[in-house]
């Protein structure tokens, strides 16, 4: 196979998500890693035919010795693959939750402060597996086993239906070496054990297709699940209470979502699945039965007909 | 802790069940394995504090040597533990598809057949985990992961919240010794691979809880896709027809369902999710193009606004 032929998987992939969104001068994420070496070659490739100008974002943690080099040659590598410019952001890790939280948490500010509207990541479809199985691990529900988003702006994600042996073959192709991420290894984090150990074993058991399939799957329970946050919003409405009458006929599922985002955009926060369950009963099983208390000294009664929700104060001065 | 004690979570679970649906005397599978026996046991035991009769039913495959008087031990253990008959089905394993497959058909087929409108089977909180995680692998779509239902008449599973360890538990405490089938620790089944190797790792990895979290997942997501689908059947209407009017405001996740149920409802098969795509083309991204083709000479057009499907010869008469 030419050079060419096995940079195609990776520049298709770029090509159409460009077709579709991009509309000015773009940035590139660049860890170095093989996978936004990459992206970035096929950024450049793919923006530069439809006359956009490209940048490269590196960003440096600062969490490991040496790490300025490392970002300092991922810049290099970056121009030379073609990229207009390349930029190595210095970012401070601090602030609650592990250190992979809060680098994540700085590395984002830090690619979204540079004010463009689209940035690319080199998520692969293998990120998007680890990622499932992820939430799937957590059973918090839909909302987690759905995946990354291909567009979530500023973010962009051509990436999500390719493999990570594709942007491998294409680093050995362009003759660049990519940096090895010491995190990518180390069994401490649960990613990287789902991604040596979990999915080559469920490769076996299956015969295969894995991480494909679950992507697919992805990409299905997401359409789903915005499919049904959009139907939710239209019956939500704007008012400050909620017509009983106009909710009884919704099926239950799509019932709860309208409560829960009526109720979050009234101040409710932390509602588990059983609160939720307790207001719809409201609707659903309506037998006279009070209100439901909410964290943050909210409660939700019924009256004439209508949902209201209110503070403890206001609830006692009645 | 005293014997009732352990057998709570089962008979919790099967009272729960039955409140909601046992309208009259019903049946229970019985294969004589811990997750059957247990469930026989809280069967009768709660069937009988409603006055209902409650028959255990165990099937006879013929596939290995003693199976008869494995099925016949399995009879007599779910009599002693309180059930007001036992019987004994044998079937024929024949037909397409594997071995497991057909046992399968054969099974359902013959504890259908014996009329009553409920049937009690033992899948517990595990064997959902493994049918997730199989559906997962198969990447069909949220169909697939969504898992088995609690209730699919006459098919009711009262246990798929209830571990099976907590079935065991039951099964010592009432002092009866469950038959453990080879087949269900045969590696040349993907199932037993997926319950003996790829579970335990995941249960390390995401440090517990993952078939919980995995159920949890599968009951969600059904609650989803189960609101889609009646949303759907509402939109499809009864009509030759589809007029596209109506349909264009409709999510697309939502209005390849309605199109999905209305193309099988009028004789088409095997739609693969591509046609699924490109008849929805014709609703969503419409510049006047012709019809879309589907399997068994059937085409989709879209004239004066409505969308109608006929046969080739039909296409080729106008």
């Amino acid at each position: 196979m030419c050079t060419d032929d096995v940079l195609i998987p990776v520049r298709l992939a770029v090509r159409r998500f460009l077709a579709a969104r991009a509309e000015s001068d773009f940035d590139v994420a660049v860890s170095g890693g093989a996978d936004s070496l990459a992206l970035a070659e096929a950024a450049a490739h793919e923006g530069h035919k439809l006359g956009l100008r490209v940048r490269a974002l590196v960003v440096d943690h600062g969490l490991q010795d040496g790490s300025a080099e490392v970002a300092e040659t991922a810049a290099d590598t970056a121009r030379r693959l073609g990229v207009d410019e390349a930029e190595v952001l210095t970012v401070d890790v601090s602030g609650p939750g592990g250190v992979e939280a809060a680098a994540r948490r700085a590395r984002y500010a830090a690619l979204s402060g540079k004010g463009r509207d689209l940035v690319l990541l080199g998520h692969t479809r293998d990120d998007q597996a680890e990622t499932v199985l992820l939430g799937l691990g957590r059973g918090s529900g839909p909302r987690s086993i759905a995946g990354m988003k291909p567009f979530d702006p500023p973010w962009g994600r051509p990436l999500l239906d390719v493999p990570r042996s594709a942007t491998r073959a294409a680093c050995a192709a362009l003759g660049v070496e990519p940096w090895e991420d010491p995190f990518n290894t180390d069994p401490r984090f649960t990613r990287v054990r789902l991604r040596t150990e979990v999915l080559p074993l469920l490769e076996d058991v299956l015969s295969g297709g894995v991480a494909a399939a679950l992507a697919r799957t992805a990409t299905q329970l997401r359409e789903d699940h915005e499919t049904l946050d959009a139907l939710a919003a239209q019956l939500c409405g704007e008012g400050e209470t909620l017509e009983v009458g106009a909710l009884e006929p919704v099926p239950p599922a799509l019932r709860r979502r309208v409560l829960r985002r009526w109720l979050i955009e009234r101040g409710a926060c932390d509602l588990s699945d059983a609160q939720l369950r307790s207001v719809d009963a409201l609707i659903g099983e309506w037998r006279g039965q009070g209100g439901v208390w909410l964290p943050g000294s909210l409660v939700v009664t019924r009256t004439r007909g209508r949902l209201s929700m209110n503070r403890r104060e206001e609830a006692k001065g009645e």
